[in-house]
């Protein structure tokens, strides 16, 4: 420690912004200066709370003792913002995703991957303690070399389908967080993609061009397979488990419960409920993903950043051909 | 095998002899031969199921073929027809108490002890697979010495005030089963009986001057202690666990569950239901015991008999004196 | 009860053949009469463990009182064994599978069809107590419509390469249990298969054609999808899972332990293992499918027939092909 | 919130005085001004961790901003303190013990009870999640009437004889806090007190006088019981369980792990880790304690206080009675 704290800027007031600005307001190594939100109230309402300044964007990026950006805006003003704040010579912490149009951010990938631009994307399961010990077993060959996986990954209940137009579909929001885990699991990237798709649960969401239920089946070159079981809506709360299977075993992360209690009745026994979302089950992620900023403020290296934005991102557009046309997609 | 089937009798027609007579006449090794029981219409009924004859007591023991009887009858009978049954030369499988009161068997102890008496006392829970696993993990060295003991043995619902009246009290008629797996497990017989109960459940348990709700503390000549944990009424189901605590960790036995299947909803993840009573627990260690009693009439020591059945009473004994005096009882 | 058993014959002293050897020798409501079995040693060594005699085919179908046949024989005799002992009258128990040729059975479709022909084919899954409760609370609506199945289906150690060349194949030796549950518990029939699938544990197995591990997702005309896990080496025992997903949540059957004892070290708790393979993991559904040939033989209607088979033997088959062409198969 | 954070004083820099340091410097509603530890350099590491200033107690107490003070220094030390910190007008959060001798607080009981002294005596356990949601759920009726308690509160490795000498011994310095679990959760004030204990891990603490495993069973007036199992070294981590027993069945709380990771080999499914010990286990309740140490900056009365403390403390003393005399001692 001992050093100063870098000044930052948030931009966006959300879901998403506050969790992040809460988060930076409360790490020592960061010194939140501006929030950059064009709804007057919301705005107001955020930085009183963080105990910020407020700023418009040009304000902010002038600002000459800037050293990083948190953008946590719409998603589809992500990409501009990113670009913009690294030309200022920020670094940019960017909540996922960093766009959903593959060829826009290969249009930009020149840029983006410059030697000085610090541009960390933030995929929360990455910093999520439990897959973090996972991997760490796995590293340490808890079972052998990881020859396949099953990852779970099932929301507690459905988005609106107002929310479902502008997400880029299931696989670009959602299956996008399972095919980064499966790359990052697998320790071989993906080669071939397969994927079946329902509407099964809300028929808004299939009006809407989207769908709900999914299965997707991964491969890797020497023949690693990984399947991925996805859905929008669990009925008990939001389901987050992996299986990683190897020669000597298999190493699993379940789901969090909200305490040890439970309750033994004719019923039989009944644990304390699921976290019923991210924002509950990721809250340990997000509060470490804003010290990794820190870090990559510091000078590290991003753990995460445009390769694996752009390979998972790869990876879904991939998956949402294969269930349009019923064959592998190769990527 | 290979061997003739041994011919034997039951004696008793209710609960206990309906068990032990289907686990009977299902066991190759054994030819169930007479069924003795004076109600007309029960013994009938049983009789047909088990596809045995019918006989007076007199009669059974007259079968110069007979070579071994099961005694499950009434409790205040067990005595007098396992000592009748030996004086004849027969062996002797007993459901358990052999005797509700510690004098009578001293009064009997050197006929019981004779050499060529061969009695074997059915105390079920050493016949259950799960905690002779237990026992063999402990007997491996899995924790290093045993130290202590925590004992849960509680019913699902409790008995009507009529039984609790012949049933000799909690003690000699509960938790004489824990007081012999805490034998059983520390590998030292307890020199000191502490006890405090209440009735909580049913106040005409109470009126018929038993206890239950109880705990229980044992503790050994060498300091090892062991705790039980006694309810007449669990509210969800049979819950029979035992945790054995050394210097290198624990073992325990959980409860049994009628299936692996589990739900989940909102509320969390529900097990199926625990087994409901000893019935269907014990199913398991009943078809044992029976398999035991042919090892016995093949000729092999009984490996329980009048020393547990002695040490179990007399530790339920000093229970009792301790819940009515307040203090420690020395055995 | 109350009737005379069933006189049965047994083909086949190998693996299987002892199982329901056993199986039907304790059921008292069949006469084991007959073993076939071609090689004399073998032949005799289980007859006089199952207490009955031998014969060859033709003599064991020539005796008049003769109501059943147990197919147990090497796989490539099953349907000609089936066809002939059918003609004789009598009712077929057919250890799975009927055959590894979906055109066989189509060219053979109408006599087995008959309708005097009574033939149980025994898909040991339908008939254990853990997937049977899982299917009532289905059934019972445990969590609304099914819409989707995750079924984890892996073996404990693999097979030699020599089984592998006639087994079929992972898919119709293996994976066809797990399609027979996926059509049984998703309540509609599949129409669409699709198979990805590696040689990762044992490059014998890949040198004889087949592979060790793969995944299949299934989709039914109205969208329900699953997706089927299957390895031919977990590294911890013997793997059956199935989770059932509806709009009210989750129900599911995890793995069976060998009893219920746990040990909690300084590494965590250990559970006791796994049920090593399918012999002791289904030893309670063989007994049970052995009770259900009892109600055929009493006149009752197989519960898995030739519909059964043929359904999870094309299913198979199209996984095999899908495989092989990366594309969806339809059905 | 909005308002000034309250301006507090730290005595004590060892293990508790640097976990309850943390927590204060970290909670926006509190002004950490003051750090008073004796020994220089200790002093002055934590004082530069924490961002506060160093004082010698007279200097802090004369701070006339000063509101609160927190008592983290050594356990003869933490009366006095906590009593002239009260006459100086502060609020004080003392860790506990407030002190090991009954008779001294009776000694200054009316000093202590007097209306404007704001003590708050921190009990971790109180303030914990687990806890607090099995507390909740009682006071919610999901098992009716609580009859009957088990409390398993036993160490991961023993301490230093050295530390034994001054804890107090083992009922007052350890099962302290399970006695007040007991309190707190029965609903109803235990009036006897048994206790039987050993010296079975460490020779060394026996010859300080003191039991390092211990059983103790408490009954209310009503007939309540429970049940408390400590032990100094579990060999598995910290082990912090208890099971609440009324009519409508069981509630409990399990032990914590590191993560939800677990490992399947032919041993069988092991988790992750237990808590090694409070630190880890409790951290979430430290934090706790300090936030509601500012709500009784803010006028709050105490959750726990001297009631609690003494209430516990004279439960301690009737325990080591207990155990030396053998017989039940009132309270």
């Amino acid at each position: 420690m001992g050093n100063e704290p870098h000044r930052i800027a948030l931009v966006g007031a959300g879901r998403m912004g506050q969790i992040h600005g809460v988060n930076a307001a409360a790490n020592r190594r960061l010194d939140l200066a501006w929030l950059v939100e064009p709804r007057p109230d919301v705005a107001a309402d955020l930085a009183g709370r963080l105990g910020c300044g407020l700023a418009s964007w040009e304000q902010a990026l002038a600002d000459p003792a800037l050293a990083g950006v948190i953008v946590a805006s719409s998603t589809d003003t992500h990409l501009d913002l990113t670009l913009a704040a690294l030309r200022a010579g920020n670094a940019v912490f960017c909540e996922k995703p960093l766009d959903l149009d593959l060829a826009r951010l290969r249009a930009h990938e020149a840029e983006l991957r410059a030697p000085q631009a610090q541009l960390f994307v933030a995929f929360n399961r990455r910093f999520d303690p439990h897959f973090q010990a996972l991997k760490a077993r796995l590293d340490a060959g808890a079972v052998g070399a990881v020859e396949s996986l099953n990852i779970i990954s099932q929301d507690a209940t459905p988005p609106h389908a107002g929310f479902v137009k502008t997400s880029g579909g299931l696989f670009r929001d959602m299956a996008i967080h399972d095919l980064d885990m499966a790359r990052w699991l697998l320790g071989e990237a993906p080669s071939e993609v397969f994927a079946s798709a329902s509407c099964l649960i809300d028929p808004a969401i299939g009006e809407a061009g989207d769908v709900d239920t999914a299965r997707i089946v991964l491969k890797t070159p020497s023949g690693r397979l990984a399947m991925i079981s996805n859905s929008r809506r669990s009925g008990y709360g939001y389901d987050q488990r992996i299986e990683a299977f190897g020669a000597r075993g298999m190493a699993r992360v379940d789901n969090v419960v909200q305490s040890t209690v439970s309750t033994w009745s004719e019923a039989g026994a009944t644990s304390d409920r699921f976290e019923p979302f991210f924002l509950e089950r990721y809250a340990q992620a997000y509060a470490r993903e804003m010290d990794h900023f820190a870090d990559v403020l510091d000078g590290a290296a991003p753990k995460v950043g445009l390769d694996e934005a752009m390979a998972a991102l790869a990876l879904a557009e991939a998956a949402e051909t294969s269930r349009r046309s019923g064959s592998v997609v190769r990527v």
